[in-house]
């Protein structure tokens, strides 16, 4: 019998999923986004929000927001979006917005690389953009 | 008493969240993706999958994986990566891949508006790649 030299399974590798409850437990600070993944030029942030946080807008992208647990409300100025764990929305771009979220709320949020948590607006909330966990 | 015109207090808008699970019992047909939500020119897309695929890449995007229900397993040339739900993985652009589910897993995908499901491979699992739920 020969060795089939060609056969991978002796050196098949297991490739690592990116688990978001992992990823959740590492960080506890609010309003603050972890990178998780990158799409193309596309990222895949961790985020945990709690309270109110301030209108911006995202002049030059639409936002994603998908909730992983809890609920959390986006006001617009002429309206609001409730969503709940399992639940997804486009901030379209150019749109104020402002998260809220009675309790915490656990949230993956996508976007292009570089985008800033406050949009264009100067704040004590701004945070670092490119933080991976 | 003065009305305050300026209030948008009657005419809130409501926005509708995506609820993943509402637009998963809209179809049943496995291996047939649906948009659900666009960003930018990026598409979220439900899919349902069982069995075997058929290897093929994307030569162009990488390709995002989020596993909502079940278990999925992307086969590579040289491994495999395994995802429960709330797991997610980035295959590269121009990686060869063929997912596998034992059960129906089903899977929210993100990528590039007009990725055809099979890549650059024509086959009978080729679907219609911009059909909205």
């Amino acid at each position: 019998m020969s060795l089939n030299t060609a056969s991978p399974s002796n050196s098949l590798r297991d490739y690592k999923a990116i688990n978001f409850s992992q990823k959740l437990s590492l960080f506890s600070e609010q309003w603050s986004q972890r990178v998780i993944a990158e799409m193309n030029n596309y990222q895949f942030k961790l985020a945990k929000l709690q309270g109110d946080f301030i209108w911006h807008d995202h002049a030059d992208t639409d936002e994603v927001f998908i909730v992983l647990e809890g609920e959390l409300r986006i006001d617009f100025r002429d309206g609001a979006v409730h969503l709940s764990a399992g639940e997804m929305f486009v901030v379209p771009k150019g749109v104020q917005h402002k998260p809220y979220a009675e309790k915490e709320a656990k949230v993956l949020l996508v976007e292009p690389r570089g985008v800033v948590n406050t949009g264009n607006e100067e704040s004590d909330r701004t945070r670092q953009n490119d933080v991976w966990i």
